[in-house]
């Protein structure tokens, strides 16, 4: 069972004195790794924490404990635990010891950044974000054209983030033939990779192609021969479907999945109901004919599908626009 | 020769003691109104004006004396006269008058509000503003669905608001033929109506259509029969060119045209190089197969158009991205 990403900072006047991140399942939570960096410093100060700290015996002490000893005299709290059967009552036990908390600060980016885990946790798949580059006239790509930049370098960067952030990137095999993308965090220093998934269900993509590498996915038919992918290194998932492709992946340990295209894939992702957000930039270019994003079946414009919680925000010449189609799974 | 839109603010500490707005050629400037409603509050007060005041004696006496003789004791100006052969002398006479002058603040607001005025005088034609509203997906219209709501409702009183300040919209026949729209301000109370204007190169238009109405404007063929819309009193420009179109529509005294599409029209402006601004609502939602807003020929992703000094708002749940393809016209 994984466990929640969860940050904490130790803050006392201006100074933060501990800095704490949960780096995996068995490992110290993150407001002990923070509370060691503080020692003493900690009497007094302010601990902000991005999830509720946790108030059980597990396989670590309650963190409760640990920042009640500690002599913090205020925690602020991003998000509650996800569990309903225990939310709250980290906050209650800290309040008993006469803390002064706060919840729900920054709630919404605090969630958004764990759906992976919640989305693991509770459907046994990967949270889907799918993300495209398109013109001012609604293009991702130049008829024939393989590769065109649509973006510009800050928005490329950000993506870059996104590759690092989540646990898996994935295109259909349309995109590995004509972009032979290497969907690595090429540049960003300290950048984890994110293991590379092709959606292929015949696999017949070339094994010469950037994506391969040891831990890279193969998704295919049952039927489909995946030998050579295997004897390359290849993990192979075989199913009939999107929905048992995406449990597969979570079987895999991955908790989200960035869906990179192209408009192939990410119309059938679609169409299936499983794509829970949606990150696009928009290039103020105009391109004329071209490829679009989706290649959905039509239906009504006030058929369309709204994203709820839309962000937006400029990079560079581009803007970057957001939004969710999914609820974040409660536990 | 029509005067630029200008406007005036005549500040005394905290209060707007004087406003005032250029009408119409003939009539006082906008500094004028502004003095007179001020009158002796003028008297150590800061005179706000988008257009450096003139200083030579046209129709009207010149704005530079007025103030002078108001004893106001600052001037700020947005921008310089268009025409570069008098920019500067009315600045130059005020400060000559031991009154501060700054220049050049929110300047590349008030030239784009003078883009149209610039256009006529100096490209006799008006300035092309194309406008439409796309789904996150790039599409402007579901397939054979006249009229459905793209974007939502402060997006549609945003563009209204164009509606009231640019001379004429216009749209091609098909979307007259598929959305029949009215090209009113409805709703926007004062609003002006602009002009109606249609492109149909072969006058087949059906006159029932709620465009057409006394001062709406056909825009055909040389050949086309136009006698019916005569008689209804629209007015008819034939021409063989779209440059030529809009040459006619400079000689109605139309110095700013929006291009309310669709996808053919819009297309066939920008191939002509004939689009000036563009501004494009964004609906956060997705689609699948539809229009898209262009049917230019394919050009590869690099040579895609740039839009220059793109700005970027939110308007309720739709984004709103302008730009600049063409430079605003200087005398
Ligand atoms: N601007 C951007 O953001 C962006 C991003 C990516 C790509 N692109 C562009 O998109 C173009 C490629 O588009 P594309 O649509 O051909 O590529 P794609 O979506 O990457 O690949 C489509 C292929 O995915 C395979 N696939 C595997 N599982 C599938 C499933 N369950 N449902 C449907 N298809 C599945 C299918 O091939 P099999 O039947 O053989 O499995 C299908 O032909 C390129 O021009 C590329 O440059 C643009
Ligand atoms: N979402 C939005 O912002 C938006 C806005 C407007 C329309 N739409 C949608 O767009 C669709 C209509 O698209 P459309 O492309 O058929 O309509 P359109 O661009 O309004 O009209 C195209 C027609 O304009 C005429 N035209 C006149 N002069 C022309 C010239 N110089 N070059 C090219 N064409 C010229 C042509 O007919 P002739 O050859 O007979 O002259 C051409 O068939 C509708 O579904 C509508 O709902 C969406």
């Amino acid at each position: 069972m994984p466990n929640p990403p969860v940050g904490c900072v130790i803050v006392q006047g201006d100074e933060a004195v501990g800095l704490g991140f949960h780096p995996r399942a068995g490992e110290p939570h993150a407001e002990v790794f923070a509370l060691r960096g503080a020692g003493a410093r900690a009497r007094g100060a302010t601990a902000y924490v991005t999830l509720e700290p946790c108030h059980h015996h597990g396989r670590t002490p309650p963190c409760t404990e640990a920042l009640i000893t500690s002599g913090v005299r205020r925690v602020v709290v991003a998000a509650l635990d996800p569990n309903p059967a225990v939310a709250g009552r980290g906050v209650q036990a800290l309040r008993d010891a006469g803390i002064n908390v706060a919840v729900g600060v920054l709630e919404t980016q605090a969630t958004r950044q764990q759906a992976g885990f919640r989305s693991l946790i509770v459907r046994g798949r990967p949270w889907v974000v799918a993300k495209y580059a398109m013109t001012l006239d609604g293009k991702v790509a130049a008829p024939d054209e393989g590769n065109g930049q649509v973006s510009g370098e800050v928005a490329r960067a950000r993506a870059m983030t996104w590759r690092n952030e989540l646990d898996a990137v994935a295109v259909g095999s349309g995109t590995l033939h004509s972009d032979d993308p290497a969907l690595t965090t090429r540049g960003l220093s300290g950048g984890r990779d994110a293991r590379a998934v092709v959606f292929d269900r015949r696999a017949r993509s070339s094994l010469q192609a950037h994506a391969w590498r040891p831990g890279s996915v193969l998704v295919t038919a049952p039927d489909a021969n995946t030998s050579a992918f295997e004897a390359a290194g290849v993990t192979v998932v075989q199913t009939a479907t999107l929905l048992d492709a995406l449990t597969g992946l979570g079987r895999l340990d991955i908790s989200s999945l960035l869906l990179e295209g192209g408009p192939g894939l990410l119309s059938a992702f679609l169409d299936a109901g499983l794509v829970d957000e949606v990150r696009v930039f928009i290039a103020p270019k105009l391109l004329g004919l071209g490829l679009s994003p989706l290649t959905s079946p039509a239906r009504r414009m006030h058929e369309a599908q709204e994203l709820r919680d839309v962000t937006v925000e400029t990079l560079g010449p581009d803007v970057l626009v957001t939004g969710l189609l999914s609820d974040i799974p409660c536990l």
